[in-house]
């Protein structure tokens, strides 16, 4: 085992993911409320809003005003979400608080791109290349490629490897037809069809390709293989996870209502802390967060560690 | 990965975990469903009922009438559970429908087993010596030893390895002053402590003193490592596990109201599917047997997989 990471970098992504899907209204006070006390616990990234069309998306229609709100620490890099130049202006508005960074987002599987996106192939890569033009021009840099749908696809089935090191391919060149440089690859489990198997041929196959981008993992936990899929990724040297405390969020897709989206940041930290894997992150106080966005959503979230607590508070009670 | 096995045995012990554990009421009539329809799944073994004191265990007072009841499928075993004599003489009622197998439990923490069964070490090990010797007189094998709080305690802490081999090396004392030949071993993760590095330990620790032993293992989903812990298994050659459908079941156990029990044979099921190891489980099938357990106990269960279906039936929507 000796890939494994000495120290992970974790990207928080409950409240952007979890707030958006939530049925009920929930404040912009709580919301505020989550990402202070996401703040606290160590986490290093947070992202705390979605800067989308609040037509489209009335949920995030206070993405501005959560922004203008929260305590930023300045141990903490705070990012947002944005699919258009209008989410783009938002986004710089905020230049003082979050941490601008890029994204060039591209569909591993066609069949998804056409539902979710309402674009074919050559769609996507030509709104990409005009959302990275308008990111470099406005001085904001675009270092990740980010491929969606890489381990298979509710409306397109098994995703071939070779899928996914093309559709990184097609994001190196909207980066290198904009002038940007790449360092960062994400490979997302948009539906939740990784398995351990998989993660390993993927993975295997992008660092053999592209050995010098670093890796990131976005696994979802809709079939209950999440954990077990990140343990492979640490396996192999995976060193950057999302996650999203509480298990926040879900699964919009084809077939699947109720299933869970992202893996939970306390199960993914508890298996780095017992692993010896360095996370920065304080469990408890991280637990503590989970607790907090399930009594804000007012619905059970599926992690199940906040009903457990952490082995750490059984090793203290029991010392 | 070269140790992973062809074949997984599993063990559903779904009815039996989770009709003790349930509040509400459950009719004989609703517990004989499950059984039947698991038994159409493909599973191999199946724990039908506890044949404990009805006074202490309200729930399976009816365990003689849900034996009576089931339609027993030749191709499963089915076993059941009990802790003394009285329980004993039920099961051998029964020596038509059920595979009657003795076991050897012992607590590897004897602050859990204090806690649990008010047994001391010693205790433990005389009040096994005579469970053993009347297995063995009235004809019934004893092949197994069963190793609870194997990973860790919530009453004792961390669980040092040398502590599960002294307990093994008790039941193997035991099994042997009654004339009984142990060929498997069963390592229970009873209050949710296994991570995929403790795994690897214990299980390396047992084989390296015991290679001819069989081992199984019996996971908790306690804190949400229960499937990256059976991967861990699995890739290091386990072939027999214990599973609940649905994840039926829970943690009656200090500190966890709440908490999730036993992994959900349909997410084992789907890994080793996933992974190539062959289970003679028909997932959809095993999935709806689920969606009957959830329906039976009236609350959401934890697996994910009842949410969002098999992949198999995704990729046959999307061929």
């Amino acid at each position: 085992m000796s890939d494994i990471p000495r120290a992970v970098d974790i990207a928080e992504e409950g409240p952007r993911e979890g707030f958006q899907i939530e049925t009920g209204e929930i404040s912009t006070a709580d919301k505020i409320a989550l990402i202070d006390a996401l703040s606290l616990t160590g986490v290093k990234r947070i992202q705390v809003a979605s800067l989308v069309n609040p037509r489209l998306v009335p949920s995030w229609a206070d993405a501005d005003a959560v922004i203008a709100g929260f305590k930023p620490s300045p141990a903490v890099a705070y990012t947002a979400l944005w699919f258009n130049k209008a989410g783009l202006d938002r986004a710089l508005a905020f230049r003082n608080k979050l941490a601008l960074n890029g994204s060039i987002s591209l569909s591993a599987s066609e069949a998804f791109s056409r539902k979710n996106l309402n674009r074919d192939r050559p769609g996507q890569i030509e709104a990409m290349r005009g959302q990275t033009r308008a990111h470099v021009a406005a001085g904001i840099p675009v270092t990740r490629i980010s491929v969606m749908a890489a381990f298979g696809c509710n409306y397109g089935g098994d995703i071939a490897p070779a899928d996914v090191l093309a559709t990184i391919q097609d994001g190196l060149a909207i980066a290198a037809d904009a002038g940007a440089a790449i360092s960062d690859l994400s490979l997302a489990d948009t539906m939740g069809w990784a398995t351990p198997a998989r993660i390993e041929r993927v993975v295997g196959d992008v660092r053999g390709r592209w050995p010098d981008l670093r890796i990131s993992l976005h696994l979802h936990d809709t079939r209950g293989l999440g954990i077990a899929n990140a343990y492979e990724g640490l396996r192999l040297g995976v060193a950057r996870f999302d996650a999203a405390v509480g298990g926040l969020g879900g699964c919009p897709f084809a077939g699947q209502p109720g299933a869970p989206g992202n893996i939970a940041t306390e199960e993914l930290v508890m298996l780095c802390d017992e692993m010896g894997i360095a996370t920065g992150v304080d469990l408890d106080a991280l637990i503590e967060a989970g607790r907090l966005a399930e009594r804000i959503v007012g619905r059970r979230l599926p992690s199940a560690a906040l009903r457990s607590g952490s082995l750490g508070a059984f090793r203290r009670r029991a010392a």
